[in-house]
């Protein structure tokens, strides 16, 4: 079955808002073996909307929309919906009395406004909503599928899981499409590309395609069967290619993310970890603590974005600030020791550089950073280079030592 | 004059990678008058992206891609661009020289498969590419405007800022498109609109539209029209009216960002400002030193996400924690003013709360968090109730954090 999905708001077009859910739905109907064809968006405006869903109608099996669900006048898809099918606007009292008890159980009244919410298209199914007031709404039509559900990120994952997919993949064909994701740190596209090309055939069932992000660089591949376990089997081939080519760069696949990687190996082993953050602020604390559980091997840190508190708290002697600078291995050991035995974690992290876009000079440019580290063995410290943006460099600074932790609880290097 | 905005990658469609770059374009296409009308999202599969190109081109005057001109097999996008326009791939010499200078500038080889790249579309014009390795492309045909850029975000921001948004431009019509974001916090969609309903007149010039997001609910006043003073006007006295209903709640405009607005309200007092966070792990610094020249009002902070660093180095007493718990309003302003003396900036602030999605009790729900802050003045603390979702949690109460410093700095409450 083929899929198209319509996003409706101006936001997204003016560019207001960055479309997520686009990303989350795609990948959930993939899983499910539904091919999503195409995407569109439109603006707020009725026409244009219907429009979309004309087409979309045309050339593909499920149509969903996400967006434009809302209580208030710029929310025309309800509207659109009766036009498109023909249907009316019905009330429905249970589901207004519904809303009032929710707004009474967190003791607020509800805005009177929320009455429209009760509206609906005559003869669809219902989509509860357990965190907002906007229902989902499915119409079944001349053997293909449309489903409406509200644009709000969670509201949307929740009604995607729990009721779309599984009402789509009851209906689903056989065909499976197979994924997956290998996820390197350290390594650019074009020497991920020169050390595996003699493995590439071009003709193989596998498609492998090359996404380079700001942790690094993903690799994806993917196979379309009507037989699983070969493309399961064709996948894993490649993905051993890949290994042996790359292996050192791979910190995992599909779904794992740099830091649950890292506090896994800590975990393992027992280890604890606290951080210095200079330049970055608390980003490689924020990385680390999105991860439940982490305070099982997280003991948090020091922000230490001023000298005087490298020097005060960290205990970074004052004339290695002064000879060196602030921006010098030298104070990259000294910080990463000085959290290390100021926590009395087992391993003590360091983050110094010169994020931009000032602050440059020619022997200390704009990018450059130093990592250190600090363990039961010893401290030292690696110079990094990366570019002009500063948010782009904070971030790489905090993968990359992520990627150093981890390269070290592994024994390599 | 319309356009339609292409997006290629199957990474894109399968929800791999969030699409950041249609935002990005649909504001400066906005800022420049022209109306996105579509985006329309494809994946990497030649047919398809022909038929989008195709398609595009009998509904707008300007055509814009983004991705697929990478060096790799999967990058699709000039070939199809010879097929639709029915031209060749020729090879630029002059091109590879400067690539191969590039690399070596930066005391690399060139990878053979970048020779690639000097391969383009005859008769185009090119957009140089200060990045990356990928040009531009521009092909104006029967009057319309064919534009192929990098889908890799900074290469393609650069290219869209500097040579396409000037190009179209010059070429562009006399209408404008007037937008107001007005900015709030701490208050929600509905309780605005109730607010201001009263105020809003169905038949006025300016659209409104309510943008909830994590920081808060964004209002998004827009007006089309021949006279830009108008235009002007109109949205001047509509943001006039949610200034009167709503101002307390209004944290800024169009850019402003939470973290931009505090720190200028502490340079413009000359107060300095440390953290310390427990269950946010490092996310409010973060978010302060996202901003270039935060250090002129960022300390720094402690990043307290076990008890020992709430008790030894912030000093809160043990017994404070055994009787009230880490999550709780004394904890809260203890941590508040041990980070405040610890550092001698001017107001110390703290976060601590059960982010989830476990460690909640009956008395004490995951969402549960306090927020204190220190001051010349005094120290105080206040609760606040989130939801489930961890990381929306950790979000909202750093944001939460910084609003409250901005009421505070403002005089208000």
């Amino acid at each position: 079955m083929s899929a198209e999905l319509i996003t409706v708001g101006d936001e997204l077009l003016y560019g207001q808002t960055i479309d997520t859910n686009a990303a989350f739905i795609g990948e959930k109907l993939s899983e499910a073996g539904i091919e999503l064809d195409f995407h569109t968006t439109v603006g707020d405006q009725p026409d244009k909307l219907l429009n979309a869903i004309g087409q979309a109608f045309n050339r593909v099996d499920i149509v969903l929309t996400t967006g434009g669900l809302g209580p208030t006048h710029d929310d025309i898809t309800k509207k659109v919906i009766c036009k498109f099918f023909k249907r009316q606007l019905v009330f429905h009292e249970d589901i207004l009395k519904k809303l009032e008890k929710k707004y009474a159980s967190q003791g607020m009244t509800m805005p009177y406004i929320n009455q429209n919410q009760a509206l609906l298209p005559q003869g669809a199914k219902f989509i509860d909503n357990k965190i907002g007031s906007a229902l989902g709404i499915i119409i079944e039509d001349a053997g293909k599928i449309f489903v409406a559900i509200p644009g709000v990120p969670n509201e949307m994952k929740i009604m995607m899981t729990e009721h779309v997919i599984p009402i789509l993949e009851r209906r689903g064909s056989r065909r499976v499409i197979v994924h997956r994701r290998i996820r390197t740190i350290g390594i650019t596209e074009s020497a991920i590309y020169e050390k595996v090309k003699s493995t590439i055939d071009e003709k193989s069932a596998v498609r492998i395609a090359f996404l380079p992000g700001l942790e690094g660089v993903d690799v994806r591949l993917t196979v379309k069967s009507d037989d699983k376990e070969k493309a399961k089997e064709a996948i894993e081939d490649t993905q051993n290619q890949f290994i042996k080519k790359i292996g050192d760069y791979i910190f995992g696949y599909d779904d794992d993310e740099l830091p649950v990687v890292t506090g896994k190996l800590l975990l393992d082993k027992k280890m604890t970890l606290a951080v210095a953050e200079s330049c970055t602020g608390g980003w490689l604390g924020k990385l680390l603590t999105d991860i439940p559980g982490s305070s099982a091997y997280f003991w948090g840190g020091v922000i230490a974005y001023t000298d005087e508190i490298k020097i005060k708290i960290l205990s970074v002697p004052a004339i290695v600030i002064e000879r060196h600078g602030a921006v010098s291995i030298e104070t990259a050991k000294y910080m990463a020791e000085g959290v290390k035995n100021l926590s009395g974690a087992s391993i003590g992290m360091s983050i110094t550089g010169i994020a931009g876009p000032s602050g440059g000079s020619p022997s200390k440019p704009v990018g450059l950073t130093y990592i250190g580290i600090s363990t039961p063995e010893g401290t030292s410290a690696k110079e990094y280079h990366y570019g002009r943006d500063r948010n782009r460099n904070r971030m790489r600074a905090s993968c990359s030592a992520l990627d150093m932790l981890r390269r070290h609880l592994l024994g390599m290097e």
